[in-house]
């Protein structure tokens, strides 16, 4: 089995079988687009993923139930910015659902076949007299180029929308993978993502769906962090249209994932690349650990440290918090053994610094897209990399003054 | 037994038995003082916490060591600021031996009776000729009245020295407590902390000493945080002179344990006021939570959060972020049933958000000593306090700028 990927245009629309739209209802009070509606043509194969905080937001309870009531079925996913209808008790599950049966009206299916996603302020109710003249609307406005428009349609605080979308050329056939996804604070999506959305055209069972989105989100969105705060409304969608006829089985299962994974990834580095106040993309990788476990545990603790992120920010070669950051991650370490590389400079090994190499890395660190690695010297040879952002002034500023 | 704390001033030379002293020996650039020397008249009973980083520091292992080969006792402690001897090799442990060989000699006693510690840049080795003419001036300086100078001298980036100092009246007699600390990033002293060092006149054994530290750490400077981050140098040491001949037994331990709580609380919640780029000092209680485990768990990651810590920065009463990070912190939580309170005024209760008291607390929030409690709604009932600071543009100056 060979699988060849090519990038092509139209975000979550360049699969056959999805028409998308995004406008402004009312939501927003500076009148930018917030409502987003991705429909299939017929029944799609549906699976998602969803946060794993405790104080989950309606629209995540309502998005879980109606997956499990199709069986892996629907038909759209209605998307609203501005508000994250979360922590909003039994009006905000009205609300939700309500947010369903409008779509479902509109296009003419069960309201069990819509998912729904919110983003935006916690705590807040929704306005639903803009929903409800906003989602018709919406389901008028649908089109098979509307990708770019729903991406625009579901960013809060992101200073750029992320679309991304691939052709994989298989032995089976071929199928496009489509997908749009928003950040950009309160962004660490552990076991889940923030707003996600893949397409398909492949044939795929829901079993099988759920299974490659599960493993795709691993090394993508659950692989990054802004600040290392788990939303409340984090969710990533797959839809499998099944339009371009080609089945996904045993053998051409890899390339749907690698289809799924290189979308993923796209939309994931674009939130770290546009999260909050960021000026830097920063790969961490943590590497000769002990279990891939701890090498997750200590590439998540140094994309999170504060010190970290700010030295970064000052393209200040401060090699002793990275390492002091994996000595406290909680992930096996060995100082005298242990490795700190930035870009292609090693400026810290057996134990030794080589300061001579500080204004090299200080230089390399003015750039905006860095890779780093932090060898934690134990023998084990197992490795996991974070992508994560510098911390700004900016960042302060964005959100000590969010609401007021 | 009755026991009453009166608030004296001296800091860790209040106690009998104890003289300090503080100068400037060449390590700072700025000609700030940088050498700190605590020395007690006779052999004193010492313990010591010290940091869980696996990026151990030269000089905490150092003095692990001492303490260990005495069994629980020391004459002195020698403190640099200005250079952390972390991540230094076999050239930072003879460095640190050396400090203590120095400080020995200068006060006539065993390298082991003397205890070390380092504060500063990670990764550079410290200017020992600088230590070997300014260890003696230290000893040559020291006085009952050197507290104050001893406080000054361990600062980094700390705004002001903290010192505090108490006497404990009990019906077995009188003794005092006396204690010193510095911050002010890399501060989260997970089951250890940063530099602190706490002196008594009262007769005490040395595992009752170590136990008394321990349990007193715990609810003073293991509940605080600045960035989360715990560092590579975190120590905490007890002397004891005995020089007030009041013997702590089994009856009296409370006495000294209440003196050293009240006195390290004092410093601890001086480190966070003084937090880099600290404008507020904040108490964030998690209550009703499972098990007391889970109470300091939900403590620590609202008191870490970067969206709590900026909206409080920008008196912002944005209390979803208080839930959010309570629902993913990994403690039982029950979203219908949790409670937000920003000083007098309820938030949030039985799931639905009490907004029209928002002004209120936005008013509030404008002060600069503030208390936040968020209820876990499990019916468990336990409680855990932990005191942090907000996030200003000004830390992430400081970091951006610490080296450079």
């Amino acid at each position: 089995m060979t699988t060849r990927l090519t990038i092509v245009p139209g975000g979550i629309t360049a699969p056959r079988g999805f028409r998308a739209a995004g406008l402004h209802c009312g939501i927003k009070a500076n009148g930018k687009a917030d409502l987003a509606l991705l429909a299939c043509a017929g029944p799609a194969t549906a699976a998602g993923v969803f946060t794993v905080n405790l104080a989950q937001a309606a629209p995540v309870t309502v998005s879980k139930a109606h997956l499990q009531i199709t069986g892996g079925q629907a038909r759209a996913v209605v998307t609203n910015s501005g508000c994250a209808n979360a922590c909003t008790g039994p009006q905000g599950l009205a609300d939700a659902r309500e947010m369903t049966a409008l779509t479902a009206a509109a296009l003419g299916c069960a309201d069990a076949d819509v998912l729904v996603a919110s983003t935006g302020v916690i705590g807040v109710n929704l306005k639903m007299a803009a929903l409800r003249s906003g989602i018709p609307a919406a389901a008028a406005a649908l089109g098979t180029d509307g990708g770019g428009a729903a991406a625009e349609a579901i960013m809060t605080t992101d200073p750029f929308p992320k679309s991304a979308a691939v052709e994989v050329a298989t032995d089976g056939g071929t199928f496009r993978v489509g997908g749009m996804a928003k950040g950009s604070g309160m962004i660490e999506p552990r076991m889940a993502t923030m707003l996600g959305y893949l397409t398909t055209d492949a044939v795929v069972s829901p079993e099988r769906l759920q299974r490659v989105l599960t493993e795709a989100c691993r090394y993508t969105f659950n692989a990054i962090t802004v600040d290392g705060e788990p939303s409340t409304n984090d969710c990533t969608f797959a839809l499998a249209s099944g339009a371009s006829g080609v089945v996904i089985d045993d053998a051409t299962e890899a390339a749907l994932f690698d289809g799924f994974r290189a979308v993923a990834r796209e939309l994931a580095l674009g939130i770290v690349r546009g999260g909050e106040g960021a000026t830097k993309l920063v790969a961490i990788t943590a590497s000769d650990a002990a279990s891939e476990a701890d090498a997750w545990t200590a590439a998540r603790a140094i994309a999170n440290s504060l010190l970290v992120k700010t030295a970064i920010h000052g393209a200040d070669p401060n090699w002793g918090r990275l390492v002091a950051a994996a000595g406290r991650s909680g992930a096996a370490f060995v100082l005298d053994r242990a490795r700190v590389r930035i870009g292609s400079l090693v400026l810290f090994a057996d134990g030794r610094p080589f300061d001579e190499l500080a204004p090299h890395a200080a230089a390399y660190l003015q750039g905006t897209d860095l890779d780093i690695e932090v060898s934690l010297g134990t023998g084990g040879g197992q490795q996991a990399t974070v992508w994560t952002c510098d911390l700004s002034k900016m960042y302060v500023q964005i959100n000590a003054e969010y609401r007021t």
